[in-house]
């Protein structure tokens, strides 16, 4: 198992983000960012699990009795912070409310909290206004050290060996779904430990961007669009697609694969640092627009990616976010003829000194399978 | 793939119950509730996704364009609601708001909508006050009607055939984590399409409630508390906790695990409408408590379970709710001597008129294995 990477610096950083925007302390619940700032990889579950953080006191690490001995087997538990197990039948968002200052008026909640739990902070805090904790985090999250991009190249190694796979289980005559069950246990067995999604779009249901799988049979001449990702050991997280065909596909299917190939290549090759994210999506969108298919583009070019599938920066038609050395995302992107055919090509970007690094190396022509 | 279970009446009782508190329209987010509503198991993602529900007019199901086809093959695309595919650059939020009237000011949100889309939507009808989606919803979703438990039945099947599965897999030598990855690979074969938790926890581990996996070697001697469970296809979860021993457990061990086995038999047994859920929690803890044991039984009896596998009803020392024919929640008493070992008990028992049926039917002695 590689070494999770969770620096204890990554608090004062928060704190200190989280100052500068005027907020007295940030409390933060299970899911990435709790990961982010302290290792500790909570279940998210009905009973409260809290980093509570203030901005100029001792932070702490509120978890139900009974998960103590894992929050404190987890790397939260090196971190020195107290961990406080509350009892059942305690009321741990009063607990929470009473480590911070009884003036407390701005909290940032992380952004993915639950909105029962947001609201009994609210009651626990009547005083404080909530805003999101994103506006401090997302900023340090999106910015990869060397080490993230290292765990995050090595999720990328693994989904292309899964996507290098393809075609020993992708044929006519099976449905998307056996296709896809293949496809998960690969997944899991070439070095994830989790399966994020499995997109298997065959023929007209490749034209769904966001399918999954379907009982449908796939035929020869379909083009099969395979969106696949997973999380590491680390927590980080792969996220690659690439389009199969299995024999003789539609004439204009390699017409709009063509064009789609050139847009995905010409974004690959134009991320460095200072291009902004609209800038970005303009390079494809521009090319596919230019070869009639605009309209058929109905998405932004991609996501950012780390301890979650999507995460800041996103790369919109309507950001003008530079981008900067550490940051990595997605660039997909797809052209969709309704009912009939579709195509995305999907690599993950992370942006150095020198200009875009691809974390994703297979192939990226259409794979024509027998 | 056997039927899914969603009755379009969903919505027009959900409609009810948030008229009777009060509240105009309810807001669903993609989880559990949209899809109890809906039929549509859409991905908690950062674009919006939402299920807008006035109590006195037509609902609506917004969804990003890119995910249209997917609502419209799913259930909700046969509910006869109209299905809104919002393009990127719209603000959905704002579209929400229009399907509400301008008078709007009582709103419920899904308990476990994101914070970032509760405020959004805040921001989005500023005059109208959220509350919780789930006061009107959970009445519903706990009294399961007998399709559901029939779907729950088959669940605990499935993670049955898991249990008695475990002897293939575990023995001395092994880490929890490999054992683990063989139970994981096992919930899926043996009818699941999701694996939720997979909790090995050996020797010491054992006396950690929510341990999950770790690389300690299995040694003999070693008590081992496997509690697993997984979703199907049709959404119903299963959630079932047996405790093996490789060879000669100590004694003590063997002591509190009699104990532990009356105290859960005596609570499965006294499961039948009107008992309260602290009547039915005093049932095992009083056993408990009178051997000595009352210090370290730290959590509250069970948690209902369907299309989450955490739901109420919650079984708790401090619930005076009486149960109905049609609950389905899990008993399970633990006792952990920290740092020793620890065990834990637990089936799935749905509430009949005639008393309690067991789910889970794999023998619940301590599994000596070889």
């Amino acid at each position: 198992m590689a070494t999770p990477l969770f620096p204890s610096e990554r608090l004062d950083r928060a704190r200190r983000a989280a100052a500068a925007l005027g907020l007295e302390a940030l409390l933060i619940s299970p899911g990435a960012d709790l990961r982010y700032l302290t290792g500790y990889d909570a279940q998210p579950l009905e009973r409260l699990t809290c980093l509570v953080l203030p901005v100029d006191a001792e932070p702490c690490l509120l978890v139900p009795a009974l998960e103590k001995p894992a929050a404190l087997a987890s790397p939260a538990g090196q971190l020195g912070i107290e961990i406080i197990g509350w009892a059942e039948g305690d009321d741990p968002y009063a607990l929470a409310a009473a480590r911070l200052p009884r003036t407390v008026t701005r909290v940032g909640l992380d952004n993915r909290m639950w909105f029962e739990k947001a609201l009994a902070l609210r009651g626990a805090l009547p005083d404080a206004e909530q805003s999101l904790a994103g506006a401090a985090l997302y900023g340090l999250r999106m910015r990869k050290t060397n080490e993230e991009a290292a765990a995050l190249r090595r999720a990328g190694e693994a989904i292309d060996r899964v996507h290098s796979r393809v075609g020993e289980w992708l044929r006519a005559g099976r449905t998307e779904r056996e296709v896809g069950r293949d496809i998960a246990d690969a997944i899991i067995a070439e070095g994830h430990v989790r399966v994020d999604f499995v997109i298997v779009g065959s023929g007209p249901n490749s034209a769904s961007p966001h399918h999954e799988l379907s009982d449908r049979v796939i035929h020869p001449g379909d083009p099969v669009v395979v969106d696949i990702g997973g999380t590491t050991d680390q927590g980080y997280c792969s996220d690659s697609t690439r389009v199969y065909v299995i024999g003789q596909p539609p004439e204009e299917f390699l017409n709009l694969y063509e064009v789609l190939l050139q847009a995905q290549t010409a974004q690959t090759a134009a991320v460095r640092p200072g291009i902004t994210a609209a800038e970005l999506d303009a390079v494809g969108r521009n090319l596919i627009t230019e070869a009639g298919y605009g309209d058929y583009f109905i998405h932004r070019t991609g996501h950012g990616i780390g301890l979650e599938s999507h995460e800041e920066p996103y790369i919109t038609a309507d950001s003008d976010l530079p981008l900067e050395p550490g940051m990595a995302f997605s660039i997909e992107p797809g052209i969709y003829l309704p009912d009939r055919y579709g195509a995305r090509i999907e690599d993950i970007v992370v942006c150095t000194e020198d200009g875009g690094e691809r974390l994703n190396r297979t192939n990226r022509d259409l794979v024509i399978l027998p």
